[in-house]
């Protein structure tokens, strides 16, 4: 099925909004493997809106737009949507009673304009609308089909989730389910290289690769009659995708490294320290993003001038003048020394240079070394990154810290299960 | 003048791109008093642009499209565009051997099909691209304006400064102006009301103000027959605008807090340190974000644990246990720790309930305390958020938190110059 968007509301016309909505819907129309024609966007004009649905039905079957629903005067979605395709709208008692109801538990006063948002279409599919007051609708006519949705994102996500989503599926007659394996350590034209022959060997599933800032994924995409049958398409897939890239996933269900990291060291009570240089606070920053991270963090110093970093965590002066601040040597006692003061099982550190300016020819500007201490180890990696920024090379210092963080938490768990041999995140 | 917005780009519909370019070009175009009438995007199809540049015509003077101007097979947006019009492509010889050139400079061999781009409608005026090789274009026949820009947002964006701004000011026959006076500490609300008989009383310039997450601003724009004529009718209503809100302002010239404050630290020689805990290392993150920061930056300590709140600022025991770590006494100490460990001469600090559980009913979630030891003094401000969420607590806390030390600085650079009077930043 081709869709044609449109967004309705001025204030994306002026800049002040981006409009997610599109994006979202994008993203989400190609998941269940709907093809998005156009996108539009558009203030509240009679004219100007019904040219853009008479151009999508050329050659589009669905209209889908997300604005103008509510009940000013100047909100017309609904009714021009109406008019083009040829019904009329009615009052929905049932909502109207709804809402009322949700008017008096509210103890707001029912002002009459409400009643407009009750109107809909006499042929049409209502949406209840769990987030905010107007509901949405679908309208099949004579096989062209319009779904009407409201503006502000929340709404209307859990509107498409929870109605327009499986309304399409089953207009489309099949399910489409897609999982994304992420992956660190390992840059995207490597991946698919490593799954070549799956990436062009098959057409359902289809395997792609896709970059990110520091990271990759790999998604899998699965068309089949149900939903069930789908997934065990992309579980049977997944052998021979451990098999070549295992080392690399941290997660086989799209969540984020932090996400994954903090859950094992949860899981696993480890406490965690952190001495932080280049990365200036957003290692510990990034770490307590997360709820509840009190319950295994203890502290992070920001060790930003060497003195801070002898005096705070004990890095001796001699190392500083024998290799630098920026070595291997610092970074190590520099994790040593944050897991000694703080007493937290593990210590992770980074020092280098931020950049844009400084560094040396041996470490110029992107370089960076982190430190672990845990258990019974002290080590420390060198990382170069792609020196696209500063901001950029702190985001991928801290992402190396972070993900030796989650081998450490990662290790303990695999030790402790020892017998379930694969890689289930 | 009224303008279509078209992008052209496959990536986009698929979700994988949010369209940057409307947004900014709306944001300009609407600075300049232009009005945007629809956003469009459209994948490489010639029916369909074809489609939307006649509907656009139906209201706009103008067209922009951005994308679709590279060298290969499916880029087509300059041959719609100039049929439409009713112009034809023809060879320019000086943009082919710039592009030659370029070519050679970087050792790479000109294939071929990059002579496509440097065929342009016989009756346009050329735009050349100094950040890529597709160079752009304005067109106009019979009164209709269509300008093409290429996709890649730092080449657009450079272009549109360079060539199309001006060339639509010339045929607008009015250049437009605005300035942003960024305030800290005052609602929008009240912004509003305290300048409501500015902002009623005129037409030109006009005066509007918009919220940010933690922060809101005044745009005063002005439309004139030139330029430096719209800037000092912004410059007159400065003064009025000083009287009321003055003692918000941190920026007349649009900048960040954090951009503000890092030139006062720098110019004024203060030495700052700090010391954490709700907003878990996100204040001293910011701080080193701006490049040169170690000049002044000593060391940042996220003390998240009551113990490392006393093992390393010297919190003290008895302060914790009778008021608590979420308290003013706490966040005074903390402030005056870090400032003695670290010898720098401004402490910043916080404690608070970052959320979204935890908290008391004195101090429930979004509550913060904000220690500052600098010069003879030392004391904490308490702030409630608005508590929309754990990481919108941390950044409304870390503002607070900025907003202290650039009132510091500030005043250290007032007393410098006494003479100099009203504020100028």
């Amino acid at each position: 099925m081709k869709i044609s968007l449109i967004s309705v509301g001025t204030e994306m016309l002026m800049g002040q909004t981006v409009n997610t909505n599109a994006v979202y819907l994008s993203q989400e129309l190609n998941k269940i493997g709907l093809d998005v024609m156009y996108h539009h966007t558009v203030g509240d004009n009679p004219r100007r809106l019904r040219d853009l649905i008479d151009l999508a039905y050329k050659d589009c079957d669905v209209v889908i737009t997300t604005g103008g629903l509510g009940p000013t005067q100047d909100d017309l979605t609904k009714e021009i949507v109406t008019e083009v395709l040829g019904d009329h709208l009615v009052l929905d008692e049932a909502i109207l009673d709804d809402l009322k109801q949700n008017f008096k538990e509210q103890g707001k006063p029912f002002t009459d304009n409400n009643r407009k948002q009750c109107l809909l279409p006499s042929k049409g599919i209502t949406f209840d609308n769990r987030k905010g007051t107007a509901p949405g609708f679908a309208l099949e006519m004579d096989g062209r089909i319009a779904i009407c949705m409201p503006g502000p994102p929340y709404e209307m996500k859990d509107m498409y989730v929870r109605h327009v989503r499986p309304y399409l599926e089953a207009k489309s007659g099949q399910a489409l389910r897609f999982r994304d394996i992420r992956c660190y350590g390992i840059g995207e034209s490597r991946l698919e290289t490593e799954l070549l022959d799956l990436i062009e060997g098959q057409s359902n599933p289809t395997l792609a690769t896709y970059a990110m800032e520091d990271e990759c994924y790999l998604r899998i995409t699965a068309k089949a009659d149900s939903e069930a049958e789908a997934e065990a398409m992309i579980d049977a897939y997944m052998p021979a995708v451990r098999e070549r890239i295992g080392a690399y996933i941290y997660s086989e269900q799209g969540e984020e490294l932090i996400d994954v990291t903090a859950r094992l060291l949860f899981e696993q009570h480890i406490t965690v320290s952190c001495a932080e240089s280049l990365t200036g606070g957003l290692f510990a920053s990034t770490l307590v993003s997360v709820p509840g991270m009190s319950a295994v963090f203890d502290r992070g110093l920001v060790t930003y001038s060497n003195r801070a970093k002898m005096e705070e965590l004990g890095v001796s002066e001699e190392t500083i003048a024998r290799y630098t601040e920026v070595s291997y040597e610092t970074a190590k006692e520099m994790a040593a020394g944050v897991r000694r003061v703080s007493g937290s099982m593990l210590g992770v550190s980074c020092t280098g240079v931020a950049g844009p300016d400084g560094g040396t020819k041996q470490d110029p500007p992107g370089t960076a070394y982190i430190g672990i201490s845990f258990g019974n180890e002290t080590y420390a990696k060198r990382i170069v990154t792609r020196n696209l920024g500063r901001n950029e090379n702190r985001h991928s210092t801290m992402m190396a810290m972070l993900y030796e963080v989650y081998r450490c938490a990662k290790a303990c768990a695999d030790a402790e299960a020892p017998d379930e041999g694969q890689e289930k995140n």
